[in-house]
């Protein structure tokens, strides 16, 4: 028998995310993890997520900020379920808050829940909540020197999202050495461009993870 | 006589803030925390600004990354001194990393010191690291909601750079509703609009820095 300790921080956080992930399965409910810096596209990228899966999957959604619910209202306008979680100051979630929204969901209706996390490119990366899938979106606008920066999230990441392609004309962010570089960092990430003003690339992202999904 | 009872992270920190702080007037430097998300464009900011001022004050840099030497690199290579922390997997600076960079700086040739804090719109707001003025950057593709998202940040600053004016076409950006929204939160607060790709506004920014500085 092994016995395993678990000490600090992590280790309790890693506690409650395995029982989050527990509880999922035994519902049969895919959860994601978005994560992203502040305005790189979350909130729209739910939303179109939401609408391209709209009869396919049922949805809900929990929004998380560090404080306010201008996410969730904007989820709740779409007539999806949202529950907001508002951290107090803390710059991610983490399980132990998942964990209290799950409670209040009735997680039998649900097929996949999307979590949005905190918009930081940091500590999200830090903190599994039990989650299936962890996905980042980079906005084009940010820069692509940002992966050199911010290793962990994009290693830990299973898919990486560039948003706002509408805007590369007017940027001189360049796709092609983003796309290599991260490759080198996560060999297995994969990589979609999506705008979410215009809606390009939606379709070929909501495909990709309903097939996660109903796998 | 009154006896303050300092306890914990912040007030540890808050300690070593006040001793930068006394370091650096019996040096006469002038310290700015630049703090921004990421992408933002704060780099691109120090360099249009070290660029403005060059031949007025002299300069140098602190650049604060969780990992990582590129923005040092970027700014050495403009010809100014910069020293760079690593912050190994933290999400903000905190006063006691600055105090060592201070250690490494000849501060007595130096009237502008500009530390460019981790990319994060949320931790960094918590900790003074013994600065005269809190510079924040918003870019226009952020979206003009993260005052409500992130309301430390724009309550904490003292100076709002709004980067990327260049992309406001391409974006539903209301720069008036940005503007009404945090000066609510913060009445006392500068608003600065530059393109740090076009150099729009950096004389206006420069020249107001150039006279906190002097002044």
């Amino acid at each position: 028998m092994e016995i395993e300790v678990l000490e600090g921080v992590f280790d309790a956080n890693e506690i409650i995310a395995r029982e989050n992930r527990r509880i999922l399965d035994s519902k049969n409910v895919f959860m994601v993890n978005l994560m992203s810096g502040p305005g790189a596209g979350k909130t729209s990228l739910v939303l179109r997520t939401l609408e391209a899966l709209s009869g396919k999957l049922r949805c809900a959604v929990i929004e998380g900020d560090v404080t306010g619910k201008v996410d969730s209202e904007r989820i709740a306008d779409a007539g999806v379920i949202a529950i907001q979680i508002n951290t107090g100051g803390s710059c991610h979630l983490e399980a132990k808050q998942v964990n209290t929204a799950l409670g209040r969901l009735d997680l039998e209706s649900i097929d996949l829940l999307i979590v949005e996390n905190v918009g930081n490119l940091v500590c999200p990366a830090e903190f599994r909540i039990g989650e299936d899938l962890k996905a980042m979106i980079l906005s084009v606008a940010e820069g692509d020197d940002k992966p050199l920066k911010y290793p962990l999230m994009f290693s830990e990441s299973d898919v990486l999202i560039i948003n706002k392609v509408d805007l590369l004309p007017f940027t001189d962010f360049d796709i092609g050495r983003l796309k290599e570089t991260v490759k080198k960092m996560n060999p297995r990430i994969e990589i979609f461009e999506v705008s979410c003003k215009t809606g390009d690339g939606i379709g070929e992202w909501s495909s990709w993870l309903k097939k996660k999904v109903s796998g």
